[in-house]
């Protein structure tokens, strides 16, 4: 499969700097198994798995967490898990990630993760679990807390440390966990011989935090204020159409202020930067409408998102190219985690596998 | 390997009432990994597992709990943890375990175990965790807790329902944990489709309490009131000449109770009944003096233990046999171990296993 080589760069989404990155030698990110994604997810996230990518080639591991999916019991649904793992890979690879480039799998085909996780669950103070914010905020609003919910930064941990990632490409709402998995792997250095890195957390300057259509909270499936990638032209263009303007400019002939447009915002992720300055002194001096500068913001977000629903859709009608490339990745994931877990037993103490038994 | 045939029935061990096991399918027990065992575990736990593997054959499943073992960071030391898994392996096989009949094998060979504990840790609510006695009695004296001390439990139902077992036979401080297995297997069957049996505790009620040599507290590795399987024997005779007596019997014309004798108590556990009987009419009417007792205890004890302590010896010479019968084990426990793991991974909805790459 060579995707990345069929994305068209029609228009410029941020790019990630490599300044701090020059020293990265392995990135590690999960990639929750969500059919629906949305163009925040794809200039957020997925933009830049796809640059690291390039970069690091397989050593830019992307596992799509789908053991991680029933700690959350609102999102985790046992009749759709399995097609939105399939839906997530899909997407990630019509996106441009290339899975002949990276390693891109499915986390329950590596059960090394949750048997390093049992290792760390030991080795782990049950304190040191309890005070974390996300679990203590997603506790109070539950009448039944799984300990899913508790243990999940622990088996996060074993998913970055058994491919000995030193580097972390999330979001700061995961600052707190990552801290936790660099603690982890302190303290297990510290008893067992150095053995993992400190894995970093890499906040990409350059990605935007991409707002709602609505102009307000931040894009999100949950405020259902959302563009989805492979959503339908005509249903794009209706929210599109009724994006909010500078509200200071009432009438036409009001001059409107490019900084406080939604639609602007907008129009820089996905417009040239001289066709951008252009219609931002157009705007400016009352020279265009903003349904003008709405009818070439669905122009360009189409640039971008038309290769990759088509991508998408030769992907559907071929399934087993996705599920070839998730045994691929899983194949060439099981080899690292593998070495690593053999590591880990032997520092740990266990009895050495049986000779003829190698786990496969 | 043929080791029960070569147990002598020299004396007459508590045989297992078999009662009401009349409908056990499999049983499942987990050995904990310590390498010196005394004849408290061997009269309370091993003569039954001897029993009950030559009745259920390969539906009898020991595992050796080398997992769990660092989830008591007092017993967990990671240059002893091999050594002591092998050496609970050949004890419990030199003391009658046939490996060639039942399945005996270490857990951390069946690393299906680890993954099936994440999958019920998503299921399980918090609350039932931090609710069981030996969590709270055990973090109580704990400077700092790890989570393996309040995730122990989970683990140890995955232990059980892997192997769909039916009867646990452990101890009755092991109650509220299998009640706590017994209810993952409620909840998850509700959820999922009738899946688990609900294993039920097994407390054999021939199973003698062992006392300690001080006569006081049960016999025990943390009170120090043992005699070990391969204790050597004038150290073992020191123990039982300083045994206490009647404590009423000041002189030997005194009359002795043998109820109240710590002597005749282990003395009932290897002496056929009729010498037995014999002894305690002698000894109730000042016929024979206390020593003359012991010397008889020394010697009935020593027809069990000699030939363990032979085959231990012989197994020790070639410890190739004891790691293979593990892996013969392991194997078989693992055919059980990924049938039920694929059931449960297709029940709870993840993405099936690539076609390939099937878990060896």
């Amino acid at each position: 499969m060579k995707q990345a080589e069929n994305l068209e760069p029609a228009s410029q989404p941020p790019r990630p700097s490599f300044g701090i990155l020059a020293l990265v030698k392995r990135v590690f990110s999960g990639i929750q198994p969500t059919g629906d994604l949305h163009i925040g997810n794809y200039l957020g996230a997925m933009v830049n798995y796809v640059a690291l990518g390039e970069r690091l080639g397989r050593d830019a591991i992307y596992c799509i967490v789908d053991y991680h999916a029933p700690t959350n019991p609102a999102a985790y649904d046992k009749h759709l898990l399995a097609q939105r793992t399939f839906e997530a890979a899909l997407l990630n690879i019509a996106a441009g990630l290339d899975p002949d480039k990276v390693i891109l799998f499915v986390q329950s085909h590596v059960p090394e993760h949750t048997e390093l996780a049992w290792v760390f669950t030991t080795q782990t103070p049950y304190g040191d679990l309890t005070r974390m914010t996300q679990f203590k905020d997603k506790a109070a609003k539950l009448e039944s807390v799984p300990a899913g919910l508790l243990m999940y930064p622990v088996l996060m941990a074993a998913d970055i440390l058994i491919y000995k990632a030193d580097t972390v490409p999330v979001g700061d709402d995961q600052t707190q966990h990552l801290e936790l998995a660099r603690e982890i792997a302190r303290r297990w250095n510290l008893e067992y011989g150095e053995t993992f890195p400190e894995p970093q957390i890499y906040l990409n300057p350059n990605a935007p935090r991409v707002p709602g259509v609505d102009g307000k909270a931040k894009m999100s499936k949950s405020v259902g204020n959302t563009i989805g990638l492979l959503e339908d032209e005509a249903s794009i263009w209706a929210k599109i159409r009724t994006m909010p303007d500078d509200p200071a400019r009432i009438r036409l002939s009001d001059p409107g202020d490019p900084e406080r447009s939604v639609v602007f915002k907008f129009l820089s992720y996905f417009a040239p930067a001289e066709l951008v300055q252009v219609l931002r002194e157009e705007y400016a001096r009352r020279g265009i409408g903003t349904l003008v500068v709405k009818e070439l913001l669905m122009q360009e977000m189409m640039k971008t998102l038309r290769p990759i629903r088509q991508r998408a859709e030769g992907l559907r009608a071929e399934p087993a190219r996705v599920l070839d490339a998730l045994e691929d990745g899983a194949r060439r994931a099981r080899a690292i985690a593998r070495a690593t877990l053999e590591e880990v037993r032997e520092k740990f103490g266990l009895l050495p596998l049986p000779r003829r038994q190698t786990p496969a």
